[in-house]
């Protein structure tokens, strides 16, 4: 099957309808082709895919590729390369869909580091949320192309970008015939569970935008990448807080003298999480029935900014959100402490949950892509490394922010969310485990990373965008056209 | 709250910016205004949401509605007698979204008989689908405007009409708020489980339809009738077959020494099976964020077609679907008989579900009507009366059939659905039981109703529409724009 994959993927498969509208831009070290789809939505596509020229480009780019990198070793094939064979010599494809995201980004980077060949396939509208509701990362970041142009130039990597909406399916098409991934690893979600719950046009956005981007990638690789192997993030919040351990996605059950192994049972609490339930439900479907391989990794609360590559230059930063709608406890916290403002503590505190550090975002994805699932399996892997309360978070916070000279005081403010404040917490997490996840602690990144960060940016944070400003109850059909 | 509900049910509440586009029309004996709304589709609002005259209109229909109404002892009241604390001698509102359909048409001729006030939402894309897929009814069907005015004119009973699309919530919005409904049953979903495997378009069309759908109706309880009792049709399917026994919704768990009462884990195998745990999923959710109160019916497969109500005249009769998208296994096979077809068994024939005759469908609704769950109340009742394997089913109708002098023949054909043919199949079903529901089964059903019925109209059978014709397995990315 492989190598039917690898001789299509020379064809530079695009269809004549397209073609005819491709004109060609230069975008500094990035050559870029857009072209109008019959839909009317720009798209880009890398020239490699769109252009006579292509064969030419491509060599150019293996050679450049191979330069910085010292964990590849072969350059990619040409097509009378790969017809003889010799196709376990190339670099595996990688597209990794939102990789304009604070996940994503870092993993775009991660995989194209350690020798993946990497597409970015990416709407950019996580940008346009913070221009409508008035936000912006702690960190400046810079725009895609110069994200991808500046790594180009330090790393001679090439990652590919492919600028559109996952659920037109006319461009994501487009995209996968072009890139040919061996893997998806797909980011490209509506992430906040806040934003989810702002007004009903937001849970419903919410709902569509993810569960059909999911559809449309589903079909995709049953269209175009039969053997493509999906990575998607899930998240440790489709659980819930049962009463019960929480194991990797199955449960197995004895009732009434029997005995069955059953995707484990299924308690959200936000559109958002919902939204990921309706996916993780979707795809073990469509391994079942069409023979899809896929991994749902079910992540916890991510903390953290700098990982080896984002730390290779200003340009390359990822973002980090301290915000009510998209910063997530921990990066909040450390915001609140850089800037002597009282850790914000929903409810009674007792809310625990599984966390991880960015970098170990992308070694788990990774190590996934490495050991994928074979056809027709739908595994569930639970991403994170530690479990800790929101109270214990603050008081690490506090004890870190001491030896950094900072005094920082917590306080309890009600609670946006539906949830439970205190409540049994015990979730598995040792398949990554299995596969080589080294992890990094919480108590050395606090100082080592994201905590001094934080200090570093504080003239940036904007104090009124720290407060929770999305209550679960009170939403309201109606939109909410003003910042939240 | 109720009073709440009731004095604004009095005020007539459209907008203003609705209330200029108005304009009257006349459809016999059922008086309708047809308005524009700002996404410029049309809808339809009884006259008494939308004139001056609809005070007098209103006591009109109320009288008209109790002269042939046994079990309705009180008239509709008007907005002073509301005011001054009588509500309790309305009859209740139940808006059917959905109505026009198979099992929706059924409920509310049967509701409308037994006293309640209804309304019916329908967008009456159902009957579109048989257009596009060049298929129809084994029975003539009446169009909703007849039907209701047949109905009208029978029994003088009003049926209010709502036409137009639930997604779209602006049109949702005003019929909330115009009828004013204590219950909402909601069949308005794509209900086919082929159906939503023809292709990519129809699966993202059921997912969205379905979901989106579900959502508005959640949040237009939640802003306009928050006392609203939610009743809505889920599957059986939604379960898949466990090799344990199947709950009511829910299954208490022990697990390393701890127990938990967690939703049953589903395992649904069709896009449209996938939309129905959605929305379970979704639902839940709200009644524990919002309060809302909802009964999740799972129901088995129906058969059947005469109910008391649709049986009064032929321009009441119900639709039956035989064909291989929208037909279900006893009905199909009923026609099958009729015509000297051979039953076709799907693959081994052992798949084992729950079967109900559509007259115990309306019978569990109205149960679920009577007795509402409480605020914050999710429900999950098992909505079926029998358990029968397709083989079993081929040897019922087998039977049956050589008692009306046919001999019926059977031939096994390839599955064209991913799913296990011989398999441990126990669902539990007794809630509905407890309320009062006294079964049809179907070694009656099968003569006195569905069998004769399908030997009436055997010369209306399109043999063409007989076979299956959509493959999970084989199912494409790419639009089918011809029948299946």
């Amino acid at each position: 099957m492989r190598m039917v994959n690898l001789v299509a993927n020379c064809g530079f498969c695009l269809s004549p309808a397209v073609k005819t509208h491709c004109s060609s831009q230069s975008h500094g070290h990035n050559n870029v082709i857009r072209f109008q789809n019959s839909k009317s939505s720009t798209s880009s596509l890398n020239l490699r895919s769109c252009s006579k020229k292509s064969n030419k480009l491509f060599a150019t780019r293996a050679s450049a590729a191979v330069q910085g990198q010292a964990n590849v070793t072969q350059t990619p094939l040409t097509g009378s390369q790969q017809a003889s064979g010799q196709s376990s010599l190339r670099p595996k494809k990688v597209m990794v869909i939102g990789g304009d995201g604070y996940c994503g980004w870092a993993t775009a980077l991660h995989l194209s580091n350690k020798g993946y060949e990497v597409a970015i396939v990416d709407n950019l509208v996580r940008r346009l949320f913070d221009h409508q509701l008035g936000l912006d990362s702690l960190t400046p970041i810079a725009s895609i192309q110069n994200r991808i142009r500046r790594w180009k130039s330090l790393t001679g990597k090439t990652i590919q970008l492919f600028i559109g909406d996952i659920c037109d399916f006319e461009f994501l098409s487009e995209a996968f015939k072009s890139f040919e991934p061996d893997s998806a690893v797909h980011f490209g979600e509506q992430r906040s569970a806040p934003y989810s719950m702002i007004d009903r046009s937001r849970a419903v956005y919410t709902q569509h935008n993810n569960v059909i981007g999911t559809l449309n990638v589903l079909f995709a690789m049953k269209e175009y990448s039969e053997e493509c192997h999906l990575v998607k993030l899930g998240t440790m919040g489709e659980y819930g807080t049962p009463n019960i351990d929480i194991e990797e996605g199955f449960l197995t059950i004895t009732h009434n003298g029997r005995t069955d192994t059953l995707p484990y049972p299924k308690q959200a609490s936000s559109f958002y999480h919902l939204s990921k339930v309706h996916d993780s439900h979707n795809i073990a479907f469509t391994c079942k029935a069409w023979g899809i391989r896929a991994t749902d990794l079910n992540q916890g609360v991510v903390y953290g900014v700098r990982t080896d590559e984002t730390a290779m230059h200003e340009e390359l930063s990822n973002r980090l959100d301290y915000d009510g709608v998209f910063g997530t406890a921990l990066n909040r916290f450390c915001v609140q402490a850089a800037v002597g403002h009282p850790l914000t503590v929903y409810g009674k505190g007792g809310q625990t949950r599984g966390y991880l550090d960015i970098r170990d975002t992308v070694q788990c994805v990774e190590l996934a892509i490495a050991n994928p699932a074979k056809p027709g399996e739908f595994r569930v892997f639970n991403q994170f490394t530690e479990q800790f309360s929101v109270n214990e978070l603050a008081s690490l916070v506090t004890a870190a922010g001491a030896k950094l000279g900072l005094e920082v005081q917590t306080k309890s403010v009600p609670n946006p969310r539906v949830e439970a404040e205190e409540h049994y917490y015990n979730a598995k997490h040792s398949k990554l485990s299995e596969l080589g996840l080294v992890p990094h602690l919480l108590s050395d990144s606090l100082l080592d990373s994201l905590l001094n960060f934080a200090v570093q940016y504080k003239d940036r944070v904007d104090t009124a965008q720290i407060m929770p400003s999305v209550s679960w109850k009170k939403m309201g059909a109606k939109p909410k056209t003003v910042s939240v």
